[in-house]
């Protein structure tokens, strides 16, 4: 770690200038007073000096603050001659590579006050500076003399751009390389996008060519200037990274770009099509399965030993998988024909002009998935079938199914010419970097944990994100719950997958069931399953010996684990569901209709059952066809979502040659807002 | 401002123990080697003697950050006694205000080297540090004797909290008052969520109770460090504020509550009961015509002379006003008969387990809204209308408006017992602040100008944002459009009211109507209305003097200024839509039915019109009835926004005792999916 600084000169003009107006003030003082003091118009200073007389502050200050951490740092003061001559070079390379061995940081700055006076330059106000491309070309020099592994250049700006700020498509460039000069024309001024930024481009661009990759990120953004190195030392994406290599593929904006016209060209297929290219996608899963288990195997290979035992099984293939996907496929392919262009509403606003609200894709959708490499094709028919783009982001342990994966489904979609629509991003972009992309993606699915929702989710920036965080699903068995149905309906909820979301966490009774045979019942199933007892507060205030008490009402267990309260009426059950519940699903057991009817309206959650498992809160249960997944959010779609989720609408108007002004109040035309009938969802 | 300050035993801590390091290694040496340096245990250090040897660099340190600043600092070592002794307590005091009083910057510490040895504590590691709490009691005595306006406590933690932290409800406390205790219990240890905090909390209520207000806050946050004293002082809702006057009204967060607890009880009347409120409230607008006036006059005199004209307009109501607002209420009450409880779906699960999907409210609503008072009651009948509960938050010039409006809204709300559902937030929360709330609210919708709306799409973290942005429109006259319809066309698209998001900005044009009469016919229309033409730069290149050439072709004028460009095809123009538009309105104006098709197909924008001015697009316009927005987001709601945007919807699955397991592969039940027919849209 070698630091090049800046900062001599500003911190020798402060202490100049203060010497300055001391040395004034007394002749001032004698003509006019005091007051004059601050009004003095400040002479404008010599660069070279305000340098030397800066230098020693400016080490005092990288002195206390590396001392802070225990780290030494020795000053070292350059000039460009001494690159140029071979005996000066040797012995400040000697010099470098020993405060190095001592981890001692060498602080870095050119010896101005041996150098000729600078020219005349604005970068600071009312000093001539030496102008700041000396300190990034010296960076250069050194970074090739000792062969570093990086350069880091840090300025006000976020990096390079395609075209000069401010114009219609100004981007910033990830990753230049120098061969590729159609992406920035250099030395033109105006159609350069580098406003101040020539000197350090010609820097990076000579140390790149003395083999050192070079970063140019902005050193001042005052939210993430705490991170910007670390950051950069993690290969995260900041700023501009110079590179010789050029990577074979796409960038992702690319191919955000290119599932975005892909995804265009297939919503406008007939739904026909579409299906057509879903039951082919099912045809190549079987069709091509040895390739697909080969490229599995791999992956297991290399996977083995690194991952648990319930990783690896979500990572494997086998041809019974496979042979069930292919069904599933064939089932969306089936229920995509009634999704893209279906009429939701009709309306005849005038004669002649009539109004249709129909249903067309979103737009992009970027999938992020982990391990399991089926989640693939399951994901792409769920695009085609709703005429979206998608970038798909899997797990890295899963590359080589992920791979062949994609490929297949490329080659259904080239059937009909729109290949395009999905990507595989296989850059080495993070989660989080794929989350900012605001312009590019339109809605984010994760598919996984509920972590990796909870993650995906805080690093969404602007994008709308559809998935479960959590489900604490209640159940409330009423005063006139039936005996036969209660152990029934608690077992299913509870037992029969646990880890699911839609499982029951928490068990209301009311208070008049406490010491009855069906509660015994309850207690005694629960025992014989094995499932781990919590007692609530108040239940525990009834019994004498009670279990555990809860830590928290509003757990999500995901495990044979149950939290048991008691509540007075169905009031006060509905109370503690919109309390601690997350508004997933929550049930009511009773006779009563209108207990139940109560229960249905008052509580305000995505699904509310009556006499009914929890567990039937899912897409494919509730016939939506394909299941996307199920959403806790409040908006666009809620509890288990089917294709619709992945739709949205547009608007189109056919008229003749109306316009408003006719329909004001003394115009020509009266609005007619007639509802015009639309056709049913089909039932079978 | 002084600065108290700790860091001197960690500084000292450092730079003793590489002294002890130092004389050690030669004696280890002897024995051992030099390997053995690093393994060395380092004994424990005093703390006193750390402090002592770590002063010196401390204010080094300090001296060198303030200079950058050309800030003079000194140095103030004082002990409990300074405070004790009456001659003493004065000296001190005549110090710092002399410092003050010259812009000088005192740094007080404890005279650390003349104290007694602390006892043992952990909060450094390897070393018995002085009790931190030495450091925010002196802080209090300081700030007390000097009277000072604020106390910036800056700890590690966020603030002090309600309830133990990781406990079910923990909240941040905004404001703190002394004289209500009943939302932390101090002392019991395990009821205090004070982790480590005592001690700040006892030095701010002793400094309060001297009249210095205090804010504990976190300095450590590396996201926010930087600004957190700036926005402590701008009076941004940072940290726990200690204050001694409490608010008469009811906090943020309770009306949040009451608005969510009342949203639940509306969402539960008849549809006739919901309308017969918002009926109530549009006879009480012109009923209490005069004391609405009265206090709109009040607001108006307030705001003469510091508000633009414009804005003056905007805030003022009168007679005519109040009664078109009265008809607008009467349609919205009427239109909302089918909007809560309408089922969108119904499926036939199995035999006796039905499910249904049904509209609900979304929960609660935040509405911000500038200067026009009109918008409340406007607002709140749309809550009504939907079952929602609503946070309201007005401009601060309307105050008096906005009051009275607000109580004739819960004053109607009250005839069916909701009169908490609609709150109007009077507290000092900045509309950031508000949208941080996403455990309150469910939706934003902002009303007002377009940068309102991205201010706000900004500062929401997590609770979506329903508003239009942008509405950058464009017109495609085709090579085959009417000579007759063009003109007035592009004149009610541009000219009638070009401020709305729903004007036209950019007309695209054929390249085959160059030089045509038609071509002329617009021109000229144009040049009548005074429209400034911008010319695109194919435009510009067919043209012998053009009009200037654009800036950006992605512009939204908002003014009589009108883009023109020319595509060489539908699909030219398509693409030009979808690189530069903002997918809000885009309207082809051709004869030809195909071509028009393919427009409407093809546009992926929320409205796309064929033979239609642009302005239709409205929600009014449309025939939704109440309109809510225009909304530019592509899920929830896209383009304009009836009662509906504001629904969201939820299933209810009744059954009789079914379990999913009944429905396994081996199971005694089969999966029916059954469609059932829902009830049409009323038609008229």
């Amino acid at each position: 770690m070698m630091l090049v600084t800046s900062g001599a000169v500003a911190f020798g003009k402060q202490r100049l200038r203060h010497e300055i107006l001391l040395s004034q003030s007394v002749r001032q003082a004698l003509h006019s007073g005091q007051n004059q003091l601050k009004e003095m118009a400040i002479p404008v200073l010599e660069a070279r000096a305000c340098a030397a007389a800066g230098q020693s502050g400016l080490m005092a200050l990288y002195e206390a603050m590396f001392t802070q951490y225990s780290i030494c740092a020795a000053q070292i003061l350059v000039t460009n001659l001494d690159f140029h001559d071979e005996q000066k070079r040797r012995n400040l390379n000697g010099t470098l590579h020993e405060l190095l061995r001592m981890n001692i940081v060498p602080i870095v700055n050119t010896n101005d006050a041996v150098v000729p006076p600078a020219e005349p330059n604005s970068d600071l106000q009312g000093v001539n500076v030496i102008s700041v491309k000396d300190n990034d070309s010296l960076a250069a020099r050194l970074a090739v003399e000792m062969k570093t592994d990086l350069l880091i250049v840090l300025s006000d700006v976020e990096g390079l751009f395609d075209s000069p700020p401010g114009s219609d498509d100004a981007k910033l460039i990830d990753i230049f390389y120098p061969g590729d000069q159609q992406s920035v024309t250099f030395g033109t001024k105006s159609r350069v996008g580098m406003g101040g930024m020539e000197a350090k481009v010609k820097a990076a661009l000579w140390a790149l060519q003395g083999g050192t990759s070079v970063v140019i990120a902005n050193g001042t953004h005052p939210k993430v200037s705490g991170h910007v190195i670390t950051d950069i030392v993690e290969g995260k994406k900041v700023g501009t990274f110079f590179s010789e290599v050029k990577p074979a593929g796409p960038t992702v904006e690319q191919q955000g770009e290119m599932a975005r016209s892909g995804g265009r060209m297939l919503a406008t297929l007939e739904p026909e099509q579409r299906a057509e290219i879903i039951y082919h996608l099912a045809d190549l899963l079987t069709d091509q399965r040895d390739e697909i288990l080969l490229a599995n195997k791999k992956d297991m290979e290399e996977a083995e030993g690194r991952l648990a035992a319930p990783l690896l099984k979500r990572l494997s293939l086998s041809t019974s998988k496979l042979n069930s996907l292919a069904i599933g496929l064939r089932q969306i392919a089936a229920s995509s024909q009634d999704s893209v262009g279906r009429v939701l509403r009709r309306t005849r606003i005038a004669k002649n002009l009539e109004l249709e609200q129909v249903t067309v894709p979103i737009g992009v959708l970027l999938v992020i998935f982990e391990s399991r490499p089926d989640c693939l094709p399951q994901v792409a028919a769920l695009a085609i079938a709703s005429g979206n783009g998608l970038l798909l982001k899997g797990g890295k342990e899963a590359t080589h199914s992920n791979r062949i994966l994609h490929l297949l489904a490329q080659e259904a979609l080239s059937i009909h010419g729109v290949k395009e629509a999905i990507q595989l991003v296989n850059t080495r972009e993070e989660v989080e970097d794929l989350c900012r992309l605001d312009k590019m993606i339109d809605l984010i699915i994760p598919r996984g944990s509920s972590q990796l929702v909870r993650d995906i989710q805080k690093a969404a920036k602007g994008i709308p994100v559809m998935g479960h965080s959590e489900g604490i699903c209640h159940m409330y068995v009423d005063s006139e719950a039936s005996v036969d149905k209660i152990t029934r309906l608690v077992r299913d909820s509870k037992c029969e997958y646990p880890a699911a979301c839609n499982a029951l966490e928490t068990l209301l009774i009311h208070r008049d069931l406490l010491r009855t045979p069906l509660f015994d019942q309850i207690i005694d199933m629960l025992r014989v399953e094995q499932v781990k007892i919590h007692a609530g507060p108040k239940f525990a205030s009834y019994l004498t010996f009670s279990p555990s008490e809860v830590k928290s009402l509003r757990t999500e267990y995901g495990d044979l684990e149950l939290c048991i309260e008691v509540v007075d009426s169905v009031q006060e059950a509905i109370d503690h569901i919109h309390k601690y519940g997350s508004s997933h699903t929550d049930v009511i057991v009773t006779e009563n209709e209108e207990t139940a009817e109560f229960f249905l309206q008052h509580v305000d959650s995505a699904c509310v059952f009556w006499n009914a498992s929890t567990r039937f809160s899912d897409g494919y249960r509730f016939g939506l066809g394909a299941e996307v997944g199920i959403s806790t959010s409040r908006i666009h779609a809620r509890g288990p979502v089917g294709l619709e989720g992945l739709l949205t609408t547009k608007w189109l108007l056919r008229g003749q040659d109306h316009v408003v002004s006719d329909f004001s109040e003394h115009g020509s035309l009266k609005y007619l807002h007639e509802n015009l009938p639309v056709p049913q969802r089909n039932t079978n």
